[in-house]
């Protein structure tokens, strides 16, 4: 296990870098017999792809996803399926002058220290071009979601210090209305300005992304080291720019009172408050499953920095390329996959409780 | 896997409920003819168990590790370490109230969901008391580190509203110093205050860990999924009462610029700041590896609540048991040996990449 | 996963060494509300221990099973389950001769040139003796395949030259009635006989076990690298002595044509013949699963023997300590607890085939 | 892990059916900054392809592999391995008369039982054309394994009831100048002819091979559960088409002594006589590592059989589509592949065992 490999029951297995022919996968795991809507797979690699709007990298990529195996006339066949999202505008070239340097806060430096080796156009592995992958695994892991009535929300909570002040279960005709993904219109105006503004100065800007999941039956997820909300952790920093997770009243529990955070019973087992975002030791309660993730602004700003060369020396450089302002807004598909991803594995594992 | 097990080459597996017989587990991976310090074992277990001041519960555990195998003449043999710490003073029939109800904020409930059986008593293989065998197998992934000079350092940074200033490498005898196991006198002496205010008023509060981790090499942990800092969020998030991790600039880098989180280059590879906090892409820098964990206060609060019974009513009720009024003094040895048995793993990992 | 490991979703994790104070494991994974018969785990391990005869190893051991977590009222509770095994009848001086020589055909040289350290004393972690850890988890295995009507039938098929004629599913009454673990009467006393002979001329003779398992349901097993025989395979290679495996035809298959290989079927899916051991393309097909476990005799023979010693001479030596002229009739119990153990984990791991 | 991923540090995850638009993999952990010779590994896929003989399938396949990510200016780059071989030659018609019906002693009847739904073209997933990613992934690993000095030597050493007499390290020019992969110049005529003569009467006939890897060195492998046969047997028996498996003395072991099956040793550690097959304990010994593979006959005859319907009846049928009359000689690279694939995983492992 390299790192390329994500799951239990439910798997991804992915490859591929930036600017090389393609990337892809194999889904093991996926349960037989499932009809498959392969429009609304397409659907969301076109909300994750780059080049929807001015806010966004320009790099023009159609992003469509071609399956190799593990479908038989529309419906899943329960094994292995492989596939493969070709690229097609590498502009290679931008990236020479990266060859022999690395940019500050990229994986130039990490993975050229890990393997002795690296491709240097466009961050090769390292690249969140690689989000591709997850985007269709997770597709698949919401269709097979959606028989079971669980229904995510996913959504841009802040940019910069604009933030959402109302979270909750918002429909996605409302967070897709919205070019930054926030589903309240004035707030995901101001969001607008703020990428508007740091793209024309160069810069780059953070922000916070909301998931919310109705209608996880209670009982998923493993006691000790597997708890549901850690894997959705290890999920979420394991996608490019994160930099921090949060469940429930995440790190403002640090400062509350147990009398204040306790959520207490209805009589029919759901909770008056939601402190502990649908989660208790580890395994859901059957309330929403609410978690916040924080990412930091791309590392890649358009503006003069030093950079170490190969050999020590320290050069000053402009870093090329087309690059997001905020990355945010194209992150929402990858943060919903992911958690759909650990959700129906979970789910799966979850069967074998009981004979 | 159904949960007890954490780590890919250095792992354990554990097992034990606060009411059983014993708790303990199995090490596999361990290098060998490593020679061992048993009693800094012990010592760190020390450092966990309850009834250490008025601070934290009551309970009386001798917390004795017994080592079974894996080692001979004082050192390790490369084979599976198992060991047992028996249950001295368990008080089951604090627990009878219970037997057919659900507290608030526990996980009686999503237990009974999962499993159809519980074992009530002290909230069973949920109960923090699980964690004894992470102390274990954390104390010898240390003693592996410490020939590689990887040091840490971990501390309480945060209860409720009353957090230290300055964040960064405290040595560890400035953090033992203090009840609360935060390295600032006066802030800790507040802490104290705070912390024997909440549990006179029979409360609970919360509270943030810091862990700052030195002489990592460059090259540590896997790309895409198996990011260093993901295992270390999903080890971080699968201790109870855990809510939350960041790592680096963490949730604040949402509000920053990216031309003032880059973190430049020096010419030696390491860099002028560090929001990165040690890993870029998934892979350690060189830097000091720093992250924070949020804690949620302790459920067991020592007033009436309403309790969910098995037949659906609510009733009044107060939970019995020996509790922490802050549990975060207590967890600093667990989110070390988590991190411990993290680094470890991963730096085994890492000596696959190179023939 | 350094090699103590067994198991996808229903999982053994086992420790110690032949002299050591205690062997155990870890069980995860055990479906939950199951009722258990402890008397009967007891008396799996009583058919494998020593000292049962004439024929097997002396060693007094009480082979007691301790079971420490993972029950409450006398059923599962779906969480891990940590049991000891202690050693009483250590006679640790029995191999002060071997503390710096390798006798030949064990595995006191390839520990030594793996770990660089080794605990000699009676083969310390390589030693037959974990293998009731083994026991442990196939008794339990074989509770929760009772209430699917999954029964074993294992026996000795061979012993040196002396083999049994006819295979299939004998009743374990009649396994039980022999010495030796051989259902046929008269096959039985020759094959006593045989080890008798042996055992008087300070030698050791290898055999066969024979395993029959009925009434697993079509559809188990999993495509390509996990199929259901491949695993077979892995946990009987897995056990101490074991040279071969084969399934259903076996290594008669190479010399037999097509059209007398082919199981035709018969109308209700079950077929004519089984040269396929119950396994199609690594799933079950509904017929018994039939394989056959090929064992070497023993290496330590009560003969003058040339041993390597440490500086690399060779110096003539006898072995003490207390063995087995034969291994396969106390082999028999193992062979059923691992068999038992792979049939469990595939059955859950294909509950997950479908939602 | 549903039943396509193989390996723990170096991994394949395959995916793939006989007659879909493309086979492939992702290899992970493959060690960074090997030089690769791209044309080795498609002379490898060659020794494989159908067509190459009258002895084999005609089915005429260029198995072309081509590579989507992993490698840099020729080198691996440590990353992940994507790749996919096409299928060209399918002729899917000839399958339409087993749409409904199941063919004997074929998966068709446990994938439908499983799975409730099949690729009945050419036996979908379950098709031995899945082998070309084991291909791929093998003869990388092999290029590795080069750099160690690690040399295989993989032949046919019965087909029938003609068999080789001596076994043990053959050239592989000896070997690939026969059609059989038989290194004996008459043994191999005497193979062709029986081939042949099957071929001819509408059959198919089983066989044996032999693997011998030389250089590994002593100390691979892992103890108890992982022991290097027992993954050795696993990755065997994952093979379509075998059923069994043996190491060293192998099944002849049962009817020996232990005087004289023991390997005794010389000097240098090696010893003079190799029934341990190289591995002892599970861990190699620095001898050569030596065991053999059972095929059965291949269920396709060209003859009338009966098979089931889905409904329940039995019509006689014939088989349609091209098979191979046996199947040990393109067998052979597929044996080797795997044997490769799990000497560098477990080479990669032992890594770990010291600091």
């Amino acid at each position: 296990m390299a790192g390329s490999n994500f799951g239990t029951l439910f798997t991804l297995t992915s490859f591929g870098e930036s600017h090389g022919i393609a990337l892809g996968g194999v889904i093991d795991g996926m349960p037989a017999n499932i009809e498959i809507d392969f429009e609304a797979i397409q659907s969301e690699l076109d909300r994750r792809k780059p080049g929807q709007s001015d806010l966004v990298s320009p790099r023009k990529e159609k992003d469509v996803v071609e399956f190799l195996s593990g479908f038989f006339d529309g419906k899943s066949t329960g094994t292995s399926i492989g596939f493969i999202i070709k690229n097609d505008d590498q502009q290679s070239k931008d990236y020479e002058n990266i060859k022999d340097s690395f940019r500050p806060s990229h994986a130039d430096y990490t993975y050229a220290e890990k393997y002795g080796i690296r491709d240097y156009r466009g961050g090769g592995r390292s690249s969140a071009r690689e989000t591709v992958a997850r985007v269709v695994a997770g597709a698949l892991a919401k269709q097979v979601l959606n028989h079971l009535d669980i229904r995510f929300s996913t959504y841009v909570c802040q940019v910069g210090t604009i933030s959402l002040e109302q979270l909750g279960f918002y429909p996605k005709e409302l967070i897709e209305a919205s070019l930054v993904r926030c589903p309240n219109e004035s707030t995901a105006y101001k969001m607008i300005q703020e990428i508007e503004q740091t793209r024309l100065a160069g810069d780059t800007i953070g922000g916070l992304i909301a998931c919310c999941i109705e209608n996880v039956p209670a009982g998923i997820g493993e006691p000790v080291f597997d708890k549901l909300h850690a894997e959705l952790a290890k999920a979420m920093l394991s996608i490019n720019a994160v930099k921090g997770f949060e469940i429930g009243s995440g790190f403002a529990a640090a400062a509350m009172k147990g009398s204040e955070h306790n959520d207490l019973f209805n009589a029919d087992g759901s909770t008056k408050s939601n402190h502990s975002g649908g989660i208790q030791g580890g395994i859901s309660n059957g309330m929403p499953i609410e978690f916040k993730v924080a990412f930091k602004p791309v590392a890649s700003i358009l503006q003069t920095q030093e950079m170490l060369t190969k050999d020590g020396a320290l050069k000053s450089s402009e870093i090329k390329g087309r690059h997001d302002a905020c990355v945010v807004p194209r992150a929402v598909p990858i943060v919903e996959a992911m958690a759909a991803m650990v959700i129906l594995d979970f789910y799966l594992r979850n069967k074998s409780v009981h004979l």
